[in-house]
């Protein structure tokens, strides 16, 4: 009956595992009894290597595969659009992902699925596997727990950590809004962005669109619009009543990367962080009261079908529609553009601009492990979403062909390089601050 | 000056790393628009291969790469002779580790080198990693505290936790030693063995020793011979005054596997357990005093010279001498051979029957993984001393060759034959019993 399911479940039965690990020493001469290597890779000989990473454990990365080990840390609590299927049932999508990291990046992604949904257990669990791995991937935990853990582990261990659903999303987004806006003669500091669904990768949408000259955005959850004293919104120490962070005063704007508040419960911070930098014009209401005059409409919201054409067509002229939700839309491409949008894309590869992930994580990670980078910020996400959309240019560069495919062999390339360049330019200007960090916060 | 540093280092440079993972799914049509495999292997068809998994997580075996997954847990307390040289330290040791599954045994052995030494924080980690794998293997993590760990792991989770520094060497000992009493004509039930060192790999010889029907072993630790009521030798309460541990009674001897005490701090629990079982003729002194008329020495005390001609002479009539110490033996073969000795071995591989664990731990866990084991028992580590023993028969039998090599061919079939036989007759028995348990207690 289900033809896709049979075929999914058949390839896997088959397959037995989408990855295997394999040995880079030549068997040729390795059990030789005069000179085998076997005495060089195992002891006695490798106790040498292993004395002389004790004493410098950087050489941890010249001598061991921890220069290019990935971890993909995944407690089952918010798998693809399943929701809470635990740690086994995830295990076959990290398995997926870390056939893309190979294939794409060259990488080694080991799938780490764990019996454990407490947030403090996860931290330690991160921190505990930092010697092995020159990375960490987050995927697919629950928000908002899941931005406190970045958050934590980016102040307390010294290699990068990625958090796809937030900063992969946002990075393939903000690269295709800028040939988006390209294409249609518009510039990022006068459009007006809604963004709908305030998870993983709606905060990571709104971060790196205000890091990119973003100023007119609106972020519109479950309750409607986000706006600064929503009742239901709590404030940085979420009613711990330590007192200190009004409400009142709205913060600079930026990033406010000097606010530390690592033992708060974080519960809504990510919402109250959108609600000071957010929604300038103050409007409240539903998605319908507030997309009006909108150019650029962003669903990351999980409800399909959420946009209707009625909404599209109160959008400003030339609009743009990202209806990221998957695998059914907010709307589809074709009722959007019908509804007059001029630029329609999802997260599907059935329509053209597909906005997909894979596009970002291992470049991006690549980047992050060729330069032993100890951190991750904003400024290398937009770097790199840059890199992508300056894959699609003129004369390519069109409604239906504003970012690169997946498989598209220049994007590893384009993309390391850029980052190399930022991550550099990002330690220069940051020495002496104690870590370079990204995310909430 | 120091060639096989150089080389060492130079060969692991070049590396950079021993392991990989790679990608077992074809490349050739991943990404076509029609009919690509990624739809299958990732979103959206991986979304029914993960649904099955969560509606039965013994599915994950069929569907990934968990059956074919061993973890090698070490916390870089212990490792090789090098002692306590932490996590990235341990990591090229273990890495070789996994070279030799992966070639002896086709197993994917992903090394976690881990940031914590806390007992409780390492059973807690090894129980969140068990939905990815298949067995864990315990390596090179300091006693006593491993005891406890092993322990409480063998109880706690559902796959097989092998415990090579305990297990491994045990296995290939006993069949050392099987072997050389049938060139010798001794039997098991009559000879008198000498362990020297009371850590891991003489705990675990100590109790397989017992399991394979040795009558009378003595144990010498760094304070002497263990005998019952020696004063620092603790109860399995080990102070904690509860009582009901008399220590004048002794256990029936066997494994007293209904002994528990998870909790116990079990500082001194697996000497205490040694002091009740072993030394029957309740012999006081050191090494020189108890070793007179032994037919085996078994050296695993980490103290190169330990082993006296005198003393070798001192022992029954064609005594055998397995002086294991790496990489200085307690004392070096030919010195056996002059003081009188008719069989000796160490773990090197430079003089003739090296004792290597690599022939055990492929083989093993390759045989728990395929018959998908959910624990390990002494039984089971008897018979693969068999099965590895069985592989080296007359006319081949001799002084110089008791031991099969690791790379002989036909070590993981004989092994994974044996054990799967062994494994199902173990289930049957122990049908109703809460777990097939192996190791301390």
């Amino acid at each position: 009956m289900n033809t896709k399911k049979d075929e999914a479940i058949n390839l896997h039965k088959m397959l037995k595992g989408k990855i295997e690990i394999h040995n880079k020493v030549s068997i040729e001469n390795i059990f030789d009894e005069e000179n085998g290597t076997l005495g060089l890779i195992y002891t006695p000989g490798v106790a040498y290597v292993a004395t002389a990473i004790k004493d410098n454990k950087e050489l941890a990365y010249d001598y061991t595969s921890k220069w290019n080990n990935v971890a993909i840390i995944c407690d089952g609590t918010r798998v693809l659009g399943l929701g809470n299927i635990g740690p086994e049932g995830a295990l076959p999508v990290m398995e997926g992902k870390s056939v893309l990291f190979k294939i794409l990046g060259g990488i080694n992604a080991f799938p780490l699925c764990i019996a454990t949904k407490e947030k403090e257990e996860i931290i330690r669990f991160v921190k505990e596997i930092e010697p092995v791995f020159g990375a960490i991937n987050i995927e697919d935990i629950e928000s908002p727990k899941v931005f406190d853990i970045i958050k934590r582990l980016q102040n307390e261990i010294s290699i990068p950590v990625f958090h796809d659903d937030q900063h992969g999303t946002a990075v393939i987004t903000l690269a295709a809004l800028i040939n988006s806006l390209t294409l249609l003669n518009k510039k990022i500091d006068s459009i007006k962005v809604a963004i709908s669904g305030a998870g993983s990768a709606g905060y990571g949408i709104f971060k790196i669109l205000k890091k990119a000259g973003c100023k007119d955005i609106i972020v519109i959850d479950s309750k409607g619009a986000i706006y600064e004293g929503r009742e239901d919104i709590a404030g940085q120490d979420n009613g711990d009543a330590v007192g200190g962070v009004g409400r009142g005063a709205k913060s600079g704007g930026g990033d406010d990367i000097s606010t530390k508040s690592s033992n708060s419960s974080n519960n809504t911070t990510s919402k109250y962080e959108i609600s000071r930098n957010s929604n300038p014009r103050n409007l409240r209401g539903n998605l319908a009261d507030v997309i009006k005059g909108a150019d650029v409409f962003i669903g990351v919201s999980g409800r399909a079908g959420l946009l209707t054409a009625e909404m599209v067509n109160s959008m400003n002229q030339d609009a743009i529609i990202f209806a990221l939700s998957n695998p059914d839309p907010e709307i589809l491409p074709p009722d959007a553009l019908n509804a007059g949008a001029r630029i329609a894309a999802t997260g599907r590869s059935d329509f053209p601009n597909q906005i997909n992930n894979a596009v970002v994580f291992p470049s991006v990670l690549r980047a992050l492990l060729d330069t032993r980078a100890k951190g991750l910020d904003e400024d290398m996400l937009v770097a790199a979403s840059y890199a992508i959309a300056s894959l699609v240019e003129r004369p390519h560069l069109k409604e239906d062909y504003i970012i690169p495919k997946i498989n598209d062999p220049r994007i590893l390339s384009t993309v390391v390089k850029t980052l190399k360049e930022a991550i550099k330019s990002s330690q220069n200007s940051k020495i002496g601050k104690k870590r370079i960090r990204c995310g909430r916060g």
